[in-house]
Order: structure tokens, then sequence, then C-alpha cells
């Protein structure tokens, strides 16, 4: 893997990160395609949105389809029918969040499938067998996520632990990646693996994750923990304390986050890499991003409004359609109504990113960020 | 409105039907957009699979949004963004199928939405003025269609007052579009209007309900009360019976038909528009069309398939991806499955409307058909 950092502004990097599938201009955003399809889009809508890579989810993809018959079918791309990178998370955070009965000690965790109820287990091994048939440009090492809040002991623990499964994991996936081990098909023989940073919002955790994840030595690092439910201001300050600490050279990956300021105040602190459903979630609900904010599609205000939903904005949706139609659409419950939200949203975010990109190259990227954030408010409208 | 037959072959006809908002190669299939939206695909992608003239419903649309907030949005084409022909249905066969409480008199029909119990009144001349504010290129006239089976003394009480129904919507018709009447919003002052055919199975009534409707005088002429549950034989009978006595310099559109082979026995007895919600609906219950018949993508024979759907087909959905990933996003309830299985089906559906056209053009209709029907089966493999 190979990650230039072509310009700076500040804080701010802008680079290309050249995996298997292709290249991605950072700062980037993916979109998250948990099931092997981002919802509401086809892979050729991603493509004409110029999305450069997604994300998908191991936890769900070994439940169904299975990383089995993934892998015999070629991996995750051949998969999907999608010819760019594809980053996995690790499942740790699904089997937390979703999973039933399960059971979580120092080999990894036990737990049931919420679909059938059939037992599955992952530990800091497993997890990267997974993803080596699953095949990603990118996997993610296991780690426990804690619940927010989280006491110091708490996080220390499940900091610590993420530690000691971090270095497991990459043990496995060099075993792996050198044919040390070769009882695995590896769907992607070119696969980097990212480590993930916890800590919850303990600046002295974060330092010592970041130390021992980095000891370990990964082809990038992830900071996870974040966007669990702590208030945006913790989050900025602790992105700013951690990102700096992490190796300039390196993507940072900050996951799970966020709204459309979150990406922009993120960038301006280090980060390279983003993930969030809010664009495609928000998109199902009729929460629309513009400029200004979200607005919620449903409003009466938009009963007969003729405009585009963003006057600004230039994809199919806006250019083809008027919050009249968008609404009809919504409260009729039309599949369209889904789609044509979705291919707003994750166009707002992707261009979101593309005008921070360029704003990093013109060494403009605090005047940007001003304006950003002067216009965009995260409230909805009354 | 202009009809031009460019070739015949037989009873089948080739021709160009000039509407308002363009032209249309027939034979052709209207995909059907109910709530002025065709499920699970948007605008753009219906210009791409090159839809020549959609369906929209004036009952769903009469109750939500509204006939008068769609004329003040500009009518049809304004309000979904679609800049080519629309056809709307008048509303009757909807009053009769979803409507609760509906009472039908000589005046017309009044019911209460399903959506929320209000009461609506349709008569031949509201059915009219609706169709004026919605402002399709073509209106159909406000029939009577009878259930299946009915009975000669129903089908024919049906029938004749459809005929004096006729006479009163094209009255109407006509006072709007000389001006006669100017207390509606005209939303396309160039829309044409066709005539029903009704009769049930009976061809003593097709034959006067022809007679009638012809002497009445429309723009073109529709058979309707078909495809409601008569075995397939009788309806190719019914077709072949009443179809030559309509003139012959005018468009005849089968309504509410059907599957592929239905297409192509009704082309050869000179049918020229077609409409179904069948490969819509089919689509997203997972029921796909290949040229040897439906398959059901939910079989688990499809699990690790990585053959297209149809090898024969050149569409996205075929292009792209495998019956082992569609079987997967149908099983995961992944809007994509809804998305693809769609275009798959419509471009089966459109592309089998083009092979049809051009079989006319070259004299080979009825080689076409023989190798067809032997290929097609309309059963799904067990």
């Amino acid at each position: 893997m190979n990650f230039e950092i072509t310009h700076r502004d500040g804080a701010a990097r802008r680079g290309r990160l050249h995996l298997a599938h292709g290249v991605v201009d950072t700062p980037a955003f993916m979109p998250v395609g948990t099931r092997a399809a981002v919802k509401g889009i086809t892979v050729d809508r991603l493509h004409a949105l110029d999305a450069q890579i997604i994300l998908a989810n191991t936890y769900h993809l070994l439940l169904r389809p299975g990383d089995d018959l993934i892998a015999r079918l070629g991996g995750l791309n051949a998969f999907m029918g999608w010819d760019r990178p594809v980053l996995t998370d690790s499942g740790g955070y699904q089997v937390f969040s979703l999973a039933a009965r399960r059971k979580l000690d120092e080999e990894g965790a036990t737990f049931q499938s919420h679909l059938d109820g059939s037992r599955h287990t992952l530990t800091p091994e497993s997890a990267v067998d997974v993803q080596a048939r699953l095949g990603p440009d990118v996997a993610m090492m296991f780690d426990e996520c804690p619940s927010w809040p989280a006491t110091h002991d708490a996080a220390e623990a499940a900091m610590t632990r993420t530690l000691r499964w971090a270095r497991r994991g990459r043990d496995r996936f060099l075993a792996l990646s050198t044919g040390r081990a070769a009882d695995v098909t590896r769907s992607n023989p070119a696969q980097v693996q990212f480590g993930i940073i916890q800590g919850g919002i303990y600046k002295d955790l974060r330092d010592r994750s970041v130390g021992g994840t980095v000891e370990v030595g990964f082809d990038a690092y992830a900071i996870g923990g974040l966007s669990v439910g702590e208030p945006v201001d913790v989050m900025y300050d602790l992105v700013a304390h951690t990102a700096p600490q992490l190796p300039d050279g390196q993507p940072r990956y900050l996951m799970g986050t966020g709204m459309p300021d979150d990406l922009v105040e993120s960038v301006g602190r280090g980060i390279d890499l983003f993930d969030c459903v809010l664009p495609t979630r928000n998109a199902r609900n009729g929460q629309l991003f513009t400029r200004e904010g979200p607005l919620n599609i449903k409003h009466a205000r938009y009963a007969d409004d003729p405009q585009p939903l963003d006057p600004a904005c230039g994809c199919e949706t806006c250019r083809c359609h008027s919050r009249a139609y968008l609404r009809h659409l919504f409260l009729s419950g039309e599949m369209a109504a889904g789609i044509l939200n979705t291919l707003h949203n994750l166009h707002f975010y992707l261009d979101t990113m593309r005008q921070i990109g360029k704003a990093i190259e013109f060494g403009t990227f605090e005047t940007f960020k001003r304006e950003f954030l002067h216009t965009f408010s995260r409230r909805l409208p009354a």
C-alpha cells in the first residue's frame, strides 16, 4: 500500500491512497454497503457519483451469504460487481450492537445470529480469516469497542484487551500474507490491514492505545470508539489529541463519523478517511442534506414547492425533480423516494469531500471551513 | 394526433404515434407509474431503457397528491420530471378494485379513498376534467369494467352504460378542447382521448361496443375488460375478433396485458399498445423474465450461481451481477434487489417489443413469433 500526501494545509492533508482495486483521493468518505450493497443505490450509480471506496460489514456477510460463498465467487468485488476498493470492518462493533446472547472473553466473542439464532465465533484471528475470504482491499483488526458512557476502568480494560487482540490479529494477518499459514482462501492477496485505536474519552488511554498499536505496526490506523454518543466537542477534542500522534505518512481513518460538519472539522484535525450510515439512512427517512443543513422532505411546506431540493446541487435528483415531487414520492412510500434521496445525500457527502480536497490543494481550507460552518446548521428547520 | 403505419406483416402493424411529448414507436409497451412513479426505477433510468411512454393512474393521483396540485405544478410531465408521453387511465377500474364504499349509478361513481376515507366522485365528465388538469398526452374515457366472470346480462348492462358514458365523456372532452368550456385548467392542450370497448367475453356485445364507440368517435380505441381472469385462449380469441373491427388507421390499445407471450400473440392479432404491472410487480417479488420464461431468484439453486440472470440480456443487471448476488440481495431485503430486478424485467419487456417491431419491419414476424413461443414458457421451473 502506498499513500502519498500531495498537499497540506494546517493539519489537513490531501493525498492519494493506492489500493489493490484503485486509487482513493483523500480526504475520502466511504458509503456504507453493510450487506454488500449500499442501500438504495446500485454500483452503476455509485460509479456515476464517483465513490472511490465503499465499506462492507464482516458481521452481516459472515451470517449471510457467508464468507465461504463469497470466496467461492471470487471475493467481494466479483460478488458485488464493484471494481473499486472495498474496506470491511472486523465485525466486532456489530457483535456488540446486534447479536443475541453474545459472550465476550479474552479469546474473542461468541454470539447468536440475529437472523436465525445460529452460533458463531469471532476472534482476532478468525476475523482476519473471514476478511481474507471476503477479500476487501482493506481489512480492519478485531477490537473491543466499549459502550458509551464507560468508566475509566471499563475503557482501560477494553483498550488493553484491544491491544492484545491487535498483536494476535496482526500476527495472523502476517502469517497469511507471507504464506506461513496457507489454510485460508485469500480472495485478495494485496489486502492490507488497519489497526484501531481505542480508549474511550480518556486521553491517557488514547495515548497508550496509540503507542501500543503503532508498536504492533499496521498498514494504517483508525480511531475507533467515537461517534458513539459523546458530545461532538468531546469527539473533536479527542480527534485533535489523537490524530497527530499517528504516523504522519499513513492514512488516518475516523470510524463511523459523521454529520457533514463533523467531516470538515475532522479533516481540519488531520483525518483522511470516513464512513457513516447517515447519508443513506437519513435519505430513507426523508432527511436530506443541503448546504444550509438538513431538511425534512415530509414537511407540508414543500407540498407544492417547485424548487429543487438544493438549488446549488447538480445531482440527478436536483436536476430532474422538485421538492413537491420528492415529498409526494416519500409520502406515497414509493421506492423512487429512497433511490432519489439516497442519490442526493451521497452526492452531497462525496461532493463535500471533493470540495474539501480542492480547498486543501489551493491552501484555502480554513476559508472553506469557516464558510461551510457559517452556512451549515446541524438542526432541522422548525 | 398523427399515427402512421409504416409496415404490416399479417395482422401485425409497425407504426409511429405522434403525441404532444414525442413519438412512440409501435407496437409499444407502457411501464406502469401508478402514483406518478414507476415502482423501483427513476425517470433517468426509464430514459436509458428507452421507454417512450408511461402510464399513470388517475384514481391514485386524484387522491394524492391531487389533480389541482399537479396542475399548479404544470401537469404530470413537469411534476414527474419526465419529458416523454404519458397516458392516464380514467380511474374507473381502480374505483371498482380499490375504493371502499363505492356506489355506482348512471351518473358515475362515488367512493371513499382507500387512504383516508375521504369521499370522492368520478363521472364521465369529471374524469375528463381531472385528466385535463393532470395533463397526460392521452386521456382515457371513463368506463364500467364488469368483474369476471359476468353473465351476458351483466356484461351487456355495463357495456351499454359504457357507451352512454363514452358519449358524455367525449362531449366534455370536446367542450374543453374547443374552448366551449373554459372552467378547467388544461395542463396539456394537445391532449387526445381514447375510447374503450367493453362487452366481457361475449362477441355480440363486443361488436355492439365497437360500433357504438366508433360512432362517438375518439382519437383511438382501447380494448378493456380483458386480462381480468379469463383463460388466455379466450382473451386471444376476443382480441382476434375485436381488433380488426377497429378503425385501421388508428392505434389499438389492449389494456392491462400481459405476460410476454401475450404481447407477441396480441401484436399478431393487430394490437399496437400495451400496459401491465407484471414486469415491475413481479420484479419486486423476485420473479424475473428471460427468453426461456420466468425464474424465481429466491430458489436455492441460484445460491452460488455465478451466471448472469439471462446470459442473452444486455441490461445493467445482467452485465454487472450474478444470480448469486441477486439472490443475496433479494433474501436480504436490499432495495437494490427491487431496483436491479425492475431494471431487468422492464428491459426484457421493452426489448421484446423492439424485437417485435424489427420483425414486422423485416416481414419476419411469424418466424419471430414461432421461435419466441417455442422458447418461452409461462410456467416457473420446478
